[in-house]
């Protein structure tokens, strides 16, 4: 690997962002056979990737009230074993899926009552979920306070650890010889246009004559990265140089959370555990992930002493337990946000050559596999794999980047603009 | 300075421990003349200053029912204007003195009847306290919950960021030409004796021929550094190969805190708080030290989720506003705690030109100033200092390490050994 790219060398595909959206990117198209080179401002996944807690949980974590969410989730889901399995055998790193299953609990009436709605919800998508009683509920998990008031099992949903999916990926793109280029990007190249301020209407106008094209982008060490094609997977932050029409709505959801780690090692929980906004995932090796906040902050990064203190009252009501733990690290992150909460993944409207990989809220390494089958699908032409995407065109069709697409005539996007508020988790936290 | 020492060339006095006890003695040495050398594995306050609150309060913080605390908390009180004075016009660094006195507050009846009991015992000293109604506490310090039960005012007490007086005492050292050596210290070295690990009898039948003497240190890097007197300010830890007559018994007693920084800047509080065992500390620039905890868990230095848990909870009872804050750190720190609680400083028994300056336990810089006076002086001579110590001889007494010598002939110490639990502090926490 050359410790400077060659400017002179274009690559089939630059994948922008080295998270949990583009590594699975780079990674299925050089298992596909392009030339592909990623380049991120950070090391590999240590934005956001390295906070994320891991649930994979179309279930709980994503809407299953809303039929769309619960089939991108489930689309998801669906292929982690086969991705995990080939992630180890290209890169010998082991990435364990802790299959252990969801409990969805309830601490007070409230709660309970939600939990019961989310049930029924359940029921009509017919999930397979169970209603327990807190004393089954208990023998499942001796460690639960024995205040609890109801819970449900979800048995379908698993946990993963991003930090190790970063390793392997990172491994695996080493296999096929991708550079990961550790710079800063100025800006994205487009070529046929004349300024990136242009108005849609200018971009209209222009686009009748000749597409505007990506062709690369530039660095802020004055380096050029040519390709054929770009992918931007750049979770909550932007990169200057997108034509206005190309653009997605992302804005960053603040998230904090706790690593807590019991030196007696694993054994208190062996389940992800669900509670109003909150979770506890077990990793396996005796640290559980305690979160999360949900914070409209911008870009502020600071851990706040209400989070810690409102994370912890709130585990220590459902686990005990929990308190009696190290702290190993307090984190905060930023989701990636669209408007209807779903990711932005596929052709970027009105640039040829541009491809988004963005937008992925809560659910970035549950989606992780089906963002980068999408993309190398569309990027590298169909029946470029030999595992077909779930429920396929249903599930490029309600991630298609398009759907934000700003018509020339009508600055309404095909959507509404962000609420003020972020969507309700399911459960909801009915003491909210 | 040399990048190694030279073994050839001792000093007149070699200070093991670069932390707020070491620090002063080796500074208020250097300033009457003598050669130092000061030897730490770490930083310079590294271990458990940087981790100090930084309280100078004799009343609140020691024991003030019992007068010999509260003499020898006075007599550091009493010398720190001057030494914070000295340290400014030697290093450059101004040590601010945050003078606001303190406020002793009551969340609940409980604690209301124990402050009372405190005042009482304030008044039986002359120590100057005053009552005060929740309104009128609440128009000094707005942000203090409107739950409160009462408060007593403490007009003399102080702050200083335990950091700053780290910065100027090594500012000051190099400037008398003090070299600070990085290592880690394998043994002491005396002459005039069999092994270490010669019995008292043994000891003291050597010692009826020749008074063992501390000659010096060997390093764990294999260098030797020789002295004509060697300072002991190891903090809670201990340093092989001191004879078991010369033995002080320090335990570590673990305090966990966090310090939180309000991104707005200074205003949320002026004076410190303490409640039950518990403080919030304002440094005066929007940080504020929210502590601490007191526990026997030997060395460990684990933060742990209760901790933060009950800190904040705690934190927040008393002023609500602390939860709008950052968390800038979270810190663990070992206390050095002698039997009696008083720490042991002057000559160590049995062992010539061996000094100890060790067992503050909560107090180390609030007595950091008394520290390096007393052992200066008593090492240097009396009357190489211009600035008499307040009940000089009294307070010598009171912190002699002498009083935990092993007679010979009876195995039993002049105190008795460390009970299980620390004593409490005042005002006691009638909650626990």
């Amino acid at each position: 690997m050359p410790a400077r790219p060659s400017t002179d060398r274009p690559t089939d595909v630059l994948v922008v962002g080295a998270g949990l959206a583009g590594l699975p990117v780079a990674w299925e198209l050089a298992r596909r056979g392009a030339s592909v080179r990623v380049v991120d401002r950070g090391a590999p996944g240590g934005a956001t990737s390295r906070v994320a807690a891991g649930m994979l949980a179309p279930v709980t974590e994503t809407e299953p009230d809303d039929p769309g969410h619960l089939a991108v989730g489930r689309a998801g889901l669906e292929r982690w074993p086969a991705f995990a399995a080939a992630l180890h055998a290209a890169s010998g790193i082991e990435v364990p899926l802790h299959a252990a299953g969801t409990l969805a609990l309830a601490r007070d009436r409230d709660e309970a009552e939600a939990l019961g709605r989310f049930a029924d919800v359940c029921a009509r998508f017919a999930l397979p979920v169970e209603r327990l009683l807190p004393s089954a509920v208990r023998r499942l998990e001796p460690a639960l306070a024995p205040t609890l008031r109801g819970a449900l099992a979800i048995p379908g949903d698993a946990a993963v650890d991003p930090r190790v999916v970063v390793r392997a990926l990172t491994g695996a793109l080493a296999g096929h010889g991708v550079e990961v280029v550790r710079a800063g990007v100025e800006r994205l190249l487009v070529d046929g246009r004349g300024t990136s301020r242009a108005s849609p209407a200018d971009e209209q106008r222009a686009g009748a004559r000749r597409a505007p094209r990506a062709t690369g982008v530039a660095l802020d060490d004055g380096r050029v990265l040519r390709a054929g094609a770009v992918v931007l997977a750049t979770g909550a932050w932007s990169v200057d140089g997108v034509p206005d029409t190309a653009r997605v709505p992302v804005r960053p959801v603040k998230g904090q959370l706790l690593v807590l780690r019991d030196p007696s090692g694993p054994g208190l929980l062996e389940r992800v555990l669900r509670f109003g906004t909150g979770y506890v995932v077990p990793r396996g090796d005796g640290r559980y992930v305690l979160g999360a906040t949900t914070e409209e902050r911008g870009f502020d990064l600071a851990t706040t002493a209400w989070a810690l203190h409102d994370l912890l009252r709130d585990g220590y009501e459902l686990v005990p337990g929990l308190l009696d733990l190290e702290v190993e690290e307090t984190l905060a992150g930023l989701r990636p946000t669209t408007p209807d909460a779903l990711p932005a993944i596929g052709p970027a409207a009105g640039v040829d050559a541009l491809w988004w990989a963005t937008g992925h809220h809560r659910n970035g390494v549950l989606l992780a596999p089906l963002t980068g089958a999408v993309l190398a699908e569309q990027i590298a032409g169909a029946g470029s794999s030999g595992e077909p995407i779930l429920d396929g065109a249903r599930v490029a069709g309600l991630v298609a980047p398009a759907r934000f697409a700003v018509a020339p005539d009508d600055p309404t996007p095909a959507v509404p603009p962000a609420p003020p508020t972020p969507r309700p988790t399911v459960p909801e936290d009915a003491r909210a």
